[in-house]
């Protein structure tokens, strides 16, 4: 279902760009091992997962993970991989996407606190866990912000257009933070578990540092497919159409001068 | 010496625009607040600096904090902020902070590799090690490539447009890279020093993890000023003659088609 126009820059028809496709599966074949190398490590050094158990706090790292690094990761990647469809649709999923990351980061939160308050340790003392609440609270204000101006019907078309850009740099900066804090959780729980073992090259210290290495390489691939200029989706009559209402009319804005 | 000129998209002249020197000087107040804050760190909880003694691995954190995060920052604001300097001289200066930051950062290298010799420690066991060294060898063949295509004379003028892209993106993960890692190591030095005690809300804990949200702001910072659209430096005629060589007017290209 590809529809052929001409972008705004004049000449390149709304197809997708050669290259893209190969960067997307890799990106995605890092995501996905990712996850799986995450679930790995906690069940094979680990004891696995259980909510009702010690095992309780292991659901916090594979659910950060899903959540705040591959489906946050994915969620900003929707506007390149469905860059041919109605733009209406390519944003409900872009916000979907990040509902299910906040709901899957809100239960590995919960299972945290919940942790540990059984166990009786202090909370929010670290840097991993500053980050990690400063995350999810902007990514909280960054999806309510967003659902007002790009889904609500109120906003104008020139009030989304001067929007835009800062939703894109919050959004990349905040998936860039969890994946920050998500390396730094890691190092936590490698210190703890492991001690003086790390610097003996545990097979679980290098698994780990294996995995950090995976989310950094996620994380830049995702960075690299976003900020890629000639990827960018290109602008369609039909999204302009789409934006406009009553307000951007008696504003008088222009649809094509964005 | 603000020189007024015609950009390529087309009205906007080559002054500076109204709110980026507020943005910079808070980005340098952080930066600098950083730098400071590391050394009160360091000269008030880990019994200062000193190059002969078990002080030596302090260097570390300082130089690197330095090198790779303040001044490989700065480096990258060159073009917004002498914006209207003539573009050969922005980037000698480019070039310079960038071998600057690139010394300092190996003065913590050896420093911290000197201390490990010296008390019989493992070297590069940790996530932090590796990050650190993935950042240093890209960081130098970043500086490396961008040589060669930028200052030295050789390149033509399209080869450097095609790689003018990469050269930035590269640019921005690296340093990005080089914050996240950073904070790494300052976990990694809470965990050793403080242990339980870091729970206990040790000042020194509180201390350093202000230190960890200054990095990440500082970092946040540079990365909306350098990212923002409308402050990117105008091209200017004068760029794409000093860009042009004998090898652009052969291979046919004209020097507005970028």
């Amino acid at each position: 279902m590809s529809s052929v126009c001409l972008s705004m820059e004049g000449g390149a028809a709304a197809t997708t760009p050669a290259a893209l496709p190969y960067y997307v599966a890799f990106s995605q074949l890092l995501g996905l091992t990712l996850v799986a190398m995450t679930g790995a490590w906690l069940g094979l050094y680990r004891g696995g997962i259980a909510w009702e158990s010690d095992l309780q706090f292991n659901a916090h790292p594979l659910c950060m993970v899903i959540g705040l690094i591959f489906l946050q990761g994915n969620a900003l990647l929707v506007y390149r991989v469905f860059r041919n469809e109605a733009k209406r649709t390519t944003k409900v999923l872009h916000g979907l996407l990040h509902i299910f990351a906040l709901v899957i980061a809100l239960v590995g939160l919960v299972a945290v606190f919940d942790y540990h308050r059984k166990k009786g340790y202090a909370d929010l003392y670290s840097l991993h866990s500053w980050c990690g609440i400063l995350v999810f609270v902007l990514y909280f204000v960054q999806w309510l912000v967003g659902f007002s101006f790009f889904l609500f019907p109120g906003a104008s078309f020139s009030l989304r257009s001067r929007y835009r850009p800062q939703h894109i740099f919050f959004g990349a900066t905040i998936f860039l933070l969890s994946v920050g804090t998500a390396l730094l959780g890691l190092k936590e729980a490698l210190l703890f578990n492991l001690g003086g073992k790390y610097s003996a090259f545990e097979p679980e210290g290098v698994l780990a540092n294996v995995l950090g290495l995976l989310l950094v390489c996620f994380g830049g691939a995702v960075l690299y497919i976003l900020t890629r200029a000639d990827w960018k989706r290109p602008s369609q009559a039909e999204e302009q159409a789409l934006s406009m209402d009553f307000k951007t009319l008696t504003e008088g804005d222009s649809p094509g001068s964005q």
